[in-house]
């Protein structure tokens, strides 16, 4: 295969175990023996006949490697696992073996069964986040820091609330996933169970309760919302996960230093340059996004399909589907550490919001000034001593004081809390208050 | 403007129409005059204000090539906008507009007041196209044809079930479009509507009501959720148009001819190929959805924005968002159009269904053999009679019935039924019902 | 690693082979010992460090395992490599192993290693290809086929003109492949050479001779032209593979039946319908294509990167460069086979020229006729006389030559003639004869 | 249309005025009239009859609103064209009209004659940010700065060297569009001149030389391999274009303070806050930039179309491909005036080279101290001190030159010069010669 070292650090580690060759084979099996089984129920096949079936193949060990190489000739895994699945059965078994079903049936199947416990495990990652972040929330409720737009400093906000729009982001989007069935495919050769009549509608619905998958209304050979669906939930997951490692990544930089990625032994450091902490967690994180668009638009643009199975559209769902869940995955598992370990460094949040001198204040400011001075005069006079208390390095709020226009008309305790960042905090504190809520509903 | 002939086409006119650069101005406006309410409601400008402002500006003519020509200085609409506003109202109403708001929430408001109609348009014609198709699953859930995978036939399904899984595309896409919410966009200049405290959130709702917009959790300046969950519900939405495009233009083609796009004078002529009927309706759907794609595709790029305020990636997301939803309503019309009209051939269905001699039926007749020659004869009876037929253009039933080995051991009633394509529909009947019942439910 | 049944179908097997995790780690090495014996060239290093350095390590088993786990916590491969390859150096060669280089600059080199002899099978499998469309259109280029635009019937061509223009698509995408450069990459920490400063420019010129690698005129650890550069001309040639399979697959279609892959032992068997032959290859070929589109969408959207080294921007280059590479060299192989082996079935489209009746040629009779009767009446007349023949089914020449207007007027010679469409060929055998001297003189 | 507000602001006002209707309608009488030139000077029309049709239309006033009306039933602009074009001709002309042409060939023939001066305006614009980027490299060829990687700060460069790298990341996308072909289009319904024979190619190729376009092969109605070339070396410039506006804007940030867009009346400005400028031209580049890797992957995706004319594929062209180059040039007229009068700060840039005390010179300096301590002792001795630097606000070298195990060993000269970020420059002065080598030879 290529080097597995350009892809799977972007990917869950426990869910590439989880997806191998030998996990498809196992849930084609898993497919395969449960239909004997709802054939069986329904009268089509002979008492027993399951049962022995799944004696003789729960336990048999699949060549995986055949399987490989059999694919080549066929187009699909589900043929040469199917052939090889025969050649283990037993002679009487044979012919109750994938009976009424097509390779499509069987792809599809297993991709949802592998891809069951991966929504899980991303569903817990996703509460995992969120607990983190409500914990950042609370911990930084009244932080101040400044905001930014266009990446200029803007206005105070708080860290808090900042952390509250991540948490937002990432809870939207796991609802979403929340919601997204992972449907059985069964519907035999041209999706309308050619030679078994109404029943294979009962079977497909047997099919779906038996193997834990949602139920289908119809076949879903050419209809491939379900992957549209849920390939673009995903995308929405890894847009919330990107947004935060963007915004890490920015807020780590040497001369904004607001925040760190946790540190870990050996975790980010440069082998030539010993003061350097590079935010490699982030760095995955917008990696793994932007294979996963790579990946989500692949689907979009498959979605549809000729006729009653698709000639290349359906084959190029397969790796960018499974490979997004992994990716996504795999950057969830690196935002998690993330949240709970993000080291916040609140001296450096109010060092930077004294970086304009008053700038950022000026607008209160003039607002205080106007009833006194009129609108203009009040803010020419604002943006002025703003640019001296950067250029001297003085406070803000001092330089206003000693204005001869300002000292005799503003009592200083008031000069001072207009001039100060952490008292012009807008709604951040009650937003938080209001996504907590929000979060924990849910 | 690049010229219209290359894009507009694709899109609906009415659409176009209410999208343009008066409308723009007029959503941008609604906003601003709501807030200047529901800031009156609250206390915070003085009574009657709002009442003025919406007289001095509802009727005034505001310079949509000014503003756009100012766009280019501060790099939305939103600040030309606002300034031109200014300068059309009286002096003691200039300090009430557009107060506590920032440019990015007049634009996403706008956004998504634009595009409400736009939303109930969509659904109208999915609901349209749903009517049609179950017109057409009813007239043809008996008609047979034949399916085909990987684009060669397979085994017989009817017309009806095939119209029935592109209705259940549609409609799965609807149910999707039909829950997304255009929420309001409300936050001041990074998001915390500085200065403004808990009135903040408060306005937040109140407009949201007033507009007719959804309420937001908090302000999405960016968390660009919405945006993805409808960008991506949008492309859903194509996908099932494009698929229904798709078999259309198969179907159409002239060694297959079972089906035929509506005609209308005009429509679809060849300039120099009198003969000749193309298949337009289609050709406009499937350039739509293509564009839709790409679209989407800078939608998923854009949704990690920086910090408080994006710096080009809110920018890059206006005209894919709204071409999108104007590329999908003219998709859909044509799709309306085309399944209301739809000229369907049974008997050109029947004729391909013959034209493997009876090739696709060898599978039903080698199972009817089977327990008089064994396996391995049957199937290779089967097929070799299907051989003779199609060479020798002999129905396969009366090549079957001639032969030797048939004609002593079946009965010619149980031969002719085993051979007829029509009595081996599967569950296509069953399906049609089955989708009836769902697509009606909603 | 994700199931490879998913995607290894798609790709070379013999790239898979030549790129997997050792290929990796001696591209690495394979650039490491370089830079030790350009340094030792110019001086910097002790005489003979190189060699000791290659005689340690060249047959030294690295452990790629160990590799990969230490990915993590560096972000790329090459930080765990390095720390290997010191690891296994004796401690006085320790200090000059990697010496001036990053990461970036071992892990895009190495990558450009394992690219070159890809460009290399890959324009060998384009010169196959276009040999054996070469043989096609001598074969074919006075093989009548009738045309087809927006999928119908419109005028005839040869088979010939067909797949010179397939030829075409290949070759000139051959040809920028052709011109692309692989270049060395070596700039060390911030891409200046720090602490080297001008052996630094020296030594990737060396660097770049000794790898067989092209020159760069500067380092270009975010100047990513030659990444998109390479993507895209990868893409362009996809594109032009994907048109075959498209066309393939079109005239494949049961009811067109004008091409067939070539059949090979178990190709494109269906398990369930005996009839049936699938078009595999080209499904493999559009799976491929279409996943390759994706990979590109994702090196557009990184090209783009921060400062002096990327953030996630560069990390998601790698796995859809190097599987674009794999996914069209797979592409290419299916191409080369089906060109190679086409099953062309001339009688066939001969009957498709005459499906129409007359209709296809109804164009060139009412030219004919239009001296005689006027143009409307002669085209009036060619298209009614084309209704009979497709609906009697008999020769358009003769419902024509019994027409009264006709028969006394023209002579059934010339009538015959503009009646058949082997004689309507325009400049199809032209375009053989140029596009051979074209594709020839390359 | 679709309110220009939204996307307009990204285009170049000059090539929107150049490529509007009326403009698509001249090209396309363009292609007509000189078909007819070409067809006269080989005798198939008679002598005078060009004359007189250019006569009777140059100066026609065709209805541009009766044209767009009438796409919707040809499904493109040729056909209500040609219609309205023959409707103007007296009637002995109209038989001449459009003689052998498809509508494929006049609408692909247009787009190549619009996009013909933007080709060219695109390189003017190239070559102009290229002097600019020659100005600013010899301006600040010895101006150090901080190379930053992952966004932290790593080692020093020069402002030269960064512009010398955006200046190759541009003229090498530069040199790829100035080898792009524009190619001629024209081959009849199905691409073989039907009716025509050999005339059909002389026709082509007079036509290119007549039109000014390139000569083509074979007519390329399902090859686009021209418009793949073209679409991705656009997208390649506006890559090169993203990435200095990325850079900008992080060098733009408020804490970061390197470099500023350059000011204008009214550019930038915040309307509610006076102390911010945002860097609104790099914000449009990179909303350009978004916009057009979408459109790309449009016509990736569409680059395979089906036998001898697509349905709905080519259609899907035409806006991508035609906005991608307005995106581009309105993209690049703003990176020309942002090189042109880019703010530098070499203050703030020797401030931010500052910020981590000695950080960044840590290695450097512990490269001078390995002889006297050992690399161990001489790493945690270069590090401490930088600690210790940046805590108490100390220049490095003075920190350094107090230590004890320094003062002794090390003369003050060697140790100062050691710790000079300004005499650490690796090959940043001759990456700058040598790009301006490179740069100039074009």
């Amino acid at each position: 295969m290529p080097t597995a070292f350009l892809k799977h650090p972007f990917m869950s580690q426990q869910a590439l175990s989880e997806c191998n060759d030998e996990a498809m084979v196992r849930a084609m099996l898993a497919f395969e023996l449960a239909l004997a089984e709802v054939q069986e129920a329904s009268g089509a096949v002979p008492e027993g006949t399951s049962q022995q079936m799944r004696a003789q193949l729960e336990h048999a060990t699949f060549d995986t490697a055949a399987i490989a190489q059999g694919i080549a000739s066929g187009g699909n895994a589900a043929i040469p696992f199917v052939k090889q699945g025969r050649s283990l059965l037993s002679d009487e078994l044979k012919r109750y073996w994938h009976q009424g079903a097509t390779s499509q049936d069987v792809i599809d199947s297993a991709l949802m069964l592998l891809l069951t416990p991966r929504l899980r495990a991303l569903d817990d990652l996703l509460v995992r986040c969120c607990t983190a972040s409500l914990a950042l929330m609370d911990a930084h409720a009244d932080t101040p820091m400044v905001g930014r737009t266009l990446m200029q400093q803007a206005l105070p906000i708080t860290f808090g609330v900042k952390v509250a729009h991540w948490a937002i982001g990432l809870e939207q989007s796991r609802r979403r996933l929340a919601g997204i069935e992972l449907p059985i495919q069964f519907g035999g050769a041209v999706g309308v169970h050619s030679g078994w009549d109404a029943q294979g509608l009962e079977w497909m619905d047997a099919l779906a309760e038996r193997l834990g998958l949602a139920a289908s209304v119809l076949p879903w050979h050419t209809d491939r919302y379900p992957i549209h669906n849920l390939g673009t939930a995903l995308d929405a997951v890894v847009g919330a996960a990107e947004k935060i490692a963007q915004d890490v990544a920015l807020l780590t930089q040497t001369e904004v230093g607001e925040v760190a990625e946790p540190s870990a032994p050996g975790m980010g450091e440069s082998s030539s340059m010993p003061h350097k902490r590079n935010p490699v967690r982030s760095a995955l994180i917008r990696g793994a996004a932007r294979q996963v668009h790579g990946h989500t638009s692949v689907l979009l643009n498959a979605a549809a399909q000729p006729l009653e199975r698709g000639l290349g559209e359906w084959h190029a769902e397969w790796a960018p589907l499974m490979e997004s869940a992994l990716l996504v995955e795999g950057a969830l598992e690196q935002v998690a550490v993330l949240l709970e370990g993000l080291e916040v460094y609140p001296d450096n949040m109010g060092r930077n919001l004294a970086a304009t001198g008053g700038g950022i204040m000026a607008e209160p400011v003039a607002r205080l000034l106007t009833p006194y001075l009129g609108a203009d005069a009040a803010k020419a006079l604002s943006a002025e001593a703003a640019e001296i208390s950067r250029r001297d390095k003085r406070p803000y709020a001092d330089v206003l004081a000693d204005h001869a226009k300002v000292k005799d008309q503003i009592d200083q305790v008031t000069l001072r809390k207009t001039c100060d960042p952490a008292l012009y905090l807008g709604s951040s504190q009650q937003q938080v208050l209001r996504a907590k809520r929000w979060l924990i509903k849910s």
